[in-house]
């Protein structure tokens, strides 16, 4: 089996090498800068190209991994070129909130193999723990698309739809990126103090861990679960502009949340069943 | 060395474990729920009360931990039995946003030991692996604290006044109460498409890892980064209520803060600096 890639960003530089490695021969790949094409071809020996249709057209899998809003236009002038009158040629998206529609209007056969991880171009991540959503076309691509993501992962591979794939995407915004932004806020916090970032790690480490053993809602910790409003009073004056609307909103969300996990009111000792437990955090 | 745990909640029970373990000798567990007082005493082979004139004069050290709102009352009661006249015995709170002088006031010899980390009471966790913040009364107590806290914790131990620490306790809460509130919305947009929670679980670790080795400001991802408006738009349609305030109110933090990094306007292009990297989130 051989494939082009298609992009030379995050994305495109951890699967072509796992593609690689799991056997699939690379024919090409694609950037619109010359040096990132070249760079990441050279990494997997193949050819890069700065223009799509000098992809060589012969591939079976064209894995496209560009921003989402490109993958239309790329698909565009992809089809013609490698699967003129529905071809073999297989064109494939990584995206979680682009349709599968985006490539099935070109009359290709097509799917999708999103990537549940967020991926950093600078060092090579562990591709075998990324689980995979896969849509396709039809059957065919369906059992080819199953195929090559068992190959590269060693986490469960999911059939899933378009509409359900964007929800997914929607979680892992908020499991994701926006953890990694409050992160962001404590560096800043514990900067200004003179305290190294790193002695939060275990914490964030710990917090990570915890939910694989207990769901994150009964997980909640902190002055907002506990609705601490004298240490929330505190926390607030500490802080200004987006980082004290943030701490405003999530700690609105998480005192909402056990109001109604405890179907209670706030003004009900009920919400306090601790009293004397003492919490770090 | 001996102490008395004065509470029997989440932290006191994983670190009155850890102190007996490393050598030091139970006297006592106070709680206002005798129930608790016992499980935890019988837990450390030691006797529970339910009222702080009934634990021990002796011991060395106090330990308190309940909740930050208790701290002061439980001390008023506490120093006249364990040290009239300012005798040896030391009380130690455990709590971030809490000044030692809640318990200097007291007149008896006292410190914290602030452990950051999100203690849950229903399993063992490694007291090892807690980083420990000591302030102290003066310099014996200072080393004293020192020498207790390095015998549980294999992490640092830091010496810290109240005001900075009540600035790591404000960290904390951005570093492990709103990820943690974060994996619980993510977790209810899955259970609510019927995915499994479990497939979120490699990216949340990911995640975490990923501020091992870079700063979170430059390990940022996702469509808030990249500021592309049709996924906003698209995820902002599928979320209500609390949930759609966190997103937008984060979505703006990661944007501002991008455009801040990157010293360019929103309409800028740079802000796209890998327009055909790809990225899966």
């Amino acid at each position: 089996m051989t494939f082009c890639m298609v992009g030379a960003g995050k994305v495109a530089s951890q699967l072509a090498p796992a593609l690689k490695e799991a056997g699939y021969k690379p024919l090409g790949v694609y950037s619109r800068s010359m040096e990132h094409a070249a760079s990441l071809a050279s990494r997997i020996g193949t050819t890069g190209v700065d223009r799509i249709t000098a992809l060589p057209a012969g591939a079976d899998i064209y894995l496209i991994a560009v921003k989402d809003d490109a993958i239309a236009d790329v698909a565009a002038e992809l089809a013609p070129h490698v699967a003129p009158g529905g071809g073999r040629a297989v064109m494939v998206h990584t995206s979680g909130s682009t349709p599968l529609s985006v490539l099935s209007t070109t009359g290709a056969r097509c799917g999708v193999m999103y990537p549940l991880y967020s991926f950093t171009a600078d060092y090579r991540q562990d591709v075998g723990d990324v689980p995979f959503f896969i849509e396709a076309s039809d059957a065919d691509v369906q059992r080819l698309l199953l195929a090559v993501a068992g190959s590269i992962s060693r986490r469960p591979v999911t059939v899933m739809d378009s509409a359900t794939r964007r929800r997914m995407h929607l979680a892992a915004v908020f499991a994701s990126n926006f953890p990694n932004r409050c992160y962001a806020i404590a560096e800043k916090i514990m900067r200004s103090s003179g305290v190294p970032f790193d002695l939060m790690l275990p914490l964030i480490m710990n917090t990570a861990r915890k939910v694989e053993r207990i769901s994150p809602l009964e997980a909640q910790t902190g002055p907002a679960v506990r609705y601490d409003r004298k240490v929330i009073a505190a926390h607030e004056q500490m802080l200004s502009g987006d980082d004290l609307d943030v701490y405003e909103t999530l700690t609105r969300s998480i005192h909402d949340a056990a109001v109604e996990n405890e179907n209670i009111s706030e003004h009900n000792d009920k919400l306090r069943p601790n009293e004397n437990q003492g919490d770090s955090l």
